[in-house]
């Protein structure tokens, strides 16, 4: 080995040392940046799939209304005092409650929606419900806890309450 | 410079490109570890501050009780219908219905917690209450997100229903 192919072996390394921690983390700068632009297309993606909750169930759609919720048994619905455990479980109380053979799903509407990134795959979401389905119509709360899957985010845990 | 010196610092650099990628990660294993000690430390936190709370409660203490909570305007607590925000609106409300003066707080329980981590700083508690408060009993069931802030886990939202 030559001494001059020797000292541009040394440059090259000792470029990849000075560069080795700079690439191991973006300047914080434009990485706030890019978590941020994260933050913000999974806040939209959450409420996307909400929206497309409403929009299923004010067609009658109540299967595409449960694309929004993990299809999985550890899936759990709290309402009143009762806990249910399971999509299919899930799928059952809405059918026996809202899809009786004749009886129109209703006008869903959901308010007030606060969508809150509890970590890089989790969410909080908190907001309020209205169903006029004449001659009634009822109200009420939500907590929805949202995790992001392969399958895009889906409701994990459902806590409702009624007015 | 002689070749002789180029070549041991070619080897030290050398040395120096190939540890620093091993030094930015430690070994997953350990990593891992450290990892399921850190979610059990966590969950036996979350775990102490809800035993904190019902002992509180059952020595009539609604302070010690509010203790468990986020001392924050952001703090939210539903239930039924009624949002409030607020540390000071959610000690009202418990102040209101079950520190009124000569009448005692009653026996809380909470059963069947299920503490999951949703993140490095937050976690879902989903659980079960009983209030025994002659001559009335009540049950339902609570939903809490807990943060992890600089003085330990507070529960930053509260959902609570009734049977």
């Amino acid at each position: 080995m030559r001494p001059s192919t020797n000292t541009w072996i040394l440059f090259l390394l000792l470029c990849a040392v000075v560069a080795l921690p700079a690439c191991a983390r973006a300047p914080s700068n434009s990485r706030e940046r890019a978590l941020q632009r994260s933050d913000e297309a999974d806040r939209a993606a959450i409420r996307a799939v909400l929206n497309e909750q409403v929009e299923a169930w004010n067609r009658g759609d109540l299967k595409g209304f449960m694309r929004g919720y993990w299809a999985s048994d550890d899936l759990t619905f709290f309402s009143g005092g009762t806990k249910l455990r399971g999509w299919h479980a899930t799928l059952q109380r809405y059918r026996r409650r809202y899809h009786a053979e004749g009886q129109p799903m209703g006008h869903l509407q959901f308010r007030d929606l606060d969508i809150q990134l509890l970590g890089p795959r989790s969410a909080l979401v908190r907001g309020e419900w209205r169903l006029e389905r004449p001659p009634k119509s009822m109200d009420g709360l939500f907590t929805l806890i949202f995790r992001k899957t392969p399958r895009g985010w889906k409701i994990i845990h459902d806590h409702t309450s009624r007015r």
